[in-house]
């Protein structure tokens, strides 16, 4: 039995277009972001790649790119179960500030730490700022565990326990998973499943809008490397990843 | 204790714009019916009546419907269910067909006991048609429950089962619950609330794209008519219903 996997960053949202940290503020996807959405399930009708049930994360862009991605691939009708636990990273007091004016004020060392480093979250944010979370009704339900802030680990701590809880056993029933989520949460499943290091994860990035396919073992082991559907756009979409922040 | 049920129609799909027979036939809303589901979303939220869970269809023109108001609602984050029990009645042999063509080819009384008798369905469809759902991926699980044609009665039949086991347990644990849905399991809906007699079921009319809310008490009674959000354009939108097929 061969499982199959497909993981989708969500497209471009209106504050990736501003240059803004987003995190759990919960901005819509821009028109390019639609389109690249499209493009995505375009890609899966295409591979004949077709999702049996959908898990996505509970912020907006994230279900606006499975929604138009599902509709290109006549999909919709599929079964949906949506989690905060696989959400964007919270950027903690970054959440709303400009990434290239956060690169000049802090420096480009404390700047790529923030970014990229496994363990360092940025600093907490405030209960009182307008970007904070702890009165939205989406996350009545978790309570305490509404983060502050977080580091790619901390995204692991929580992403990986659904994992386990819900999408592996729709796997195991045979079932073509599609988890349409962010580029932290998604970064740290595709940790857990290539076995990558905590010091290389750093260097990987997740292009938007393009299918990322597993083929799974029954033991949930990677049959071979992820597959992107649209290999060359896959590169072109990390090499943009890698250079953001850097944009004035 | 109070429960709070939320009826909506989907706007208007492609074939209602053509004046076909859609049924089970999966069209996606029209330009008009987008922008029905909008304003239907923005009078839920200028009502603040904010579902908690949605119930669908597996029709795309439902699910669209859901998805488009739940957004101008800034509700799309919320847990979702499908099920074919809540898909429009099955129209069988009329499914593609002409409304005007039907009423000319088989006359007035004949089109109206198939449009609005409680229990004669249309002659069924042909497994063969280009308009069967026989073969279709989001059937599989349900084999040999597929119908070849249903009449009012033989939609709720398949309907209230799903009332029962999914759709109340989300009222009685609190929750505001949307069922976005079509003009006959919605009708048979409202005919089981509402105590409506078979014959009497024949002049209700659902308008499309705007909210009907129900308050029922802790037997699922409900404590007064079904309220919409928007009445004047509800009665004029019932009264477009029930003058379909007369359109030439």
């Amino acid at each position: 039995m061969t499982y199959t996997l497909i993981l989708l960053r969500h497209g471009q949202s209106e504050w990736n277009q501003l240059n803004l940290f987003t995190g759990w503020v919960d901005v819509r996807l821009s028109d390019q972001g639609k389109a690249e959405a499209q493009r995505g399930g375009e890609l899966l009708a295409e591979a004949g790649i077709l999702p049996d049930i959908l898990h996505t994360s509970v912020l907006s862009r994230a279900i606006q790119t499975a929604d138009i991605a599902l509709d290109a691939a006549d999909r919709l009708w599929i079964p949906v179960k949506r989690s905060w636990r696989l959400n964007e990273r919270h950027y903690g007091a970054l959440q709303g500030k400009d990434k290239a004016q956060t690169l000049e004020e802090f420096g480009g060392e404390q700047f790529m730490l923030w970014r990229r480093s496994f363990d360092v979250p940025p600093p907490p944010l405030d209960d009182a700022s307008e970007f904070s979370q702890v009165n939205d009704p989406r996350y009545a339900g978790i309570d305490g565990e509404i983060p502050r802030t977080e580091s790619l680990s901390l995204v692991i701590d929580r992403m990986l326990p659904y994992w386990h809880s819900d999408i592996v056993p729709d796997l195991q029933a045979g079932k073509t998973v599609l988890v349409t989520a962010h580029g932290n949460s998604l970064r740290g499943l595709v940790k857990h499943l290539d076995g990558i290091s905590d010091a290389d994860i750093a260097e990987l990035n997740i292009p938007t809008g393009i299918p990322l396919v597993y083929r799974l073992d029954e033991n949930l082991q990677p049959l071979g490397p992820g597959e992107y559907l649209d290999p060359e756009a896959a590169a072109a979409g990390a090499a943009a990843v890698a250079a953001q922040g850097a944009k004035k």
